[in-house]
């Protein structure tokens, strides 16, 4: 699986958030084998729920799958991700995180390495002007989303 | 709010989800003034859902708050919590967690704790027959449910 790639299937998904009114976040789940396994985006708007982020969605739309399924995978998202979605990755053994960008939030990079999870940051400029965009037009949207009043760039200590 | 009438709404919700089939985890989520703000359980089964645990569930059905909203509250759960719903806690700053029991499955208290929740253990009779039978009838819908091929006590190192 070609990193570019997979990151244009969750970049796609986080611009069809934005189209919605939504949070541009996306995620895309492959693989060791290179298969799609589920894609989604942030549907916190959409949904109203506090628990569809873009990688937990697409964890969904992955359905119900043995653990063997998630070994030697790769999750793709545009962000940094948050506390959740770490876990998220972690739950579920996922090998690779690829992460478009993490200059608008420092998510749990350094936690998932502790964890033996493979860290990859693409520094992917569009992703960046998506969620620059986005917190410039909704901030409070974007403080919510990520369980602050005020904007952090990082939540760990 | 009183840390034994909280469990007791968790463990409701985790009756209910063992009485459809399901896993039986509850989960529910309480302001720092004593209001229930949601419950749930894991809905693996019932909605064909990786990321529905107990926890999860109930941060779903508490809908969208803002992060004022959970300062101060404590999340009960009637098992200790797994990588995704400890990193569910510490996304919306949850600031206590109460869990009936940690016999069957240990999860991210210590984590939770470092990053500064406050989290309590009950040792709850009830809680853990529960979870033990349901480990003894069902024993690969909990190793999908936890991620692993054969059953483990920890997921961390
Ligand atoms: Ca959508
Ligand atoms: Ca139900
Ligand atoms: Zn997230
Ligand atoms: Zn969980």
């Amino acid at each position: 699986m070609d990193d570019k790639a997979g990151m244009a299937i969750a970049l796609q998904e986080a611009k069809t958030s934005y189209s919605e009114g939504g949070i541009p976040i996306g995620a895309a789940l492959f693989s060791k084998e290179g298969t799609l396994l589920g894609r989604g985006h942030n549907m916190r708007v959409q949904f109203g729920s506090p628990i569809h982020h873009g990688e937990t969605t697409a964890l969904q739309n992955s359905g119900r799958l043995p653990a063997s399924a998630y070994k030697g995978s790769t999750m793709y998202t545009t962000l940094s991700p948050c506390d959740m979605c770490t876990g998220a990755c972690l739950l579920y053994g996922i090998a690779r995180v690829v992460i478009g960008e993490n200059k608008t939030f420092l998510g749990g990079e350094s936690y998932l390495r502790r964890r033996g999870v493979e860290v990859v940051v693409l520094d992917d400029a569009e992703c960046r002007e998506l969620m620059e965009r986005f917190i410039q037009e909704k901030p409070e949207l974007w403080n919510e989303d990520i369980g602050v009043t005020e904007r952090v760039y990082s939540k760990e200590p």
